[in-house]
């Protein structure tokens, strides 16, 4: 929460029409599922920042080469998209079997269900700001 | 996650515009601070799902009113606004003090900060879906 700034105007600016940056943000998930972090450049800016931390694009993209090393089976579905400029938001779908800790959770190699609700704020044709929430009581119910 | 169904087509439909459709949420989240349950079913359809549960107006609304009842001091506020009609996704920053349990967490009254991040479905002008995470994460790191 960022009080004394104006609600709903993130930082970014996108003069992409709604559909393009549809099809910009389908390309970065695209990238990450086949895990081209050479790539990753093409879509997310050097100064990104995620839920808050500035992450820049090289901590950025160890967060997702860790993300895969930690869930080896991980795959990003996009269940809902919203794209309004310079915002994208989607319901991300996940069906994966983190091997260890997972949210703190002992999933341990069980396989869990659970979704990412997750905005993204452009700038240009990269993303700047990533404010994402996953769904950690599905997954505390399925553990049990 | 709805496997087999295309993604990211909700069941909704909505004829307004994305900017027509951001101000009827705006109006729909006045209408939930000012508690006022009489006016919910200009917002919130009759079928309405929560979550995947079919919780009906009646439902939705006395989930609301218990919401309000276990947090005194709840007030919702619009940090990010997506309008990509039939779509809404909202993220929503609270800070308040829920007096007891919270998303089975023993709050018990301390002041928390957090997010929820939302997708709705809309047909016609009212709400048939809503697809929610609240950051239950970020409540346990502030209880320590």
């Amino acid at each position: 929460m960022r009080r004394g700034q104006r609600p709903e105007t993130p930082r970014g600016a996108s003069a992409l029409t709604a559909g393009a940056l549809a099809d910009l943000y389908r390309a970065y998930i695209a990238c990450l599922n086949r895990q081209d972090w050479d790539d990753l450049g093409r879509y997310v800016a050097d100064e990104v920042e995620h839920n808050g931390r500035p992450l820049g694009l090289s901590g950025y993209r160890a967060m997702l080469a860790r993300d895969f090393e930690d869930i080896p089976d991980l795959r990003f579905e996009i269940e809902l998209l919203a794209s309004a400029p310079p915002l994208v938001a989607a319901r991300l779908a996940f069906r994966c079997a983190p091997s260890g800790l997972f949210l703190g959770l002992n999933v341990n190699g069980r396989t869990v269900s659970f979704a990412e609700n997750v905005f993204y704020a452009f700038e240009g044709e990269k993303i700047v700001s990533v404010w994402s929430i996953i769904d950690k009581s599905a997954i505390e119910a399925q553990l049990g």
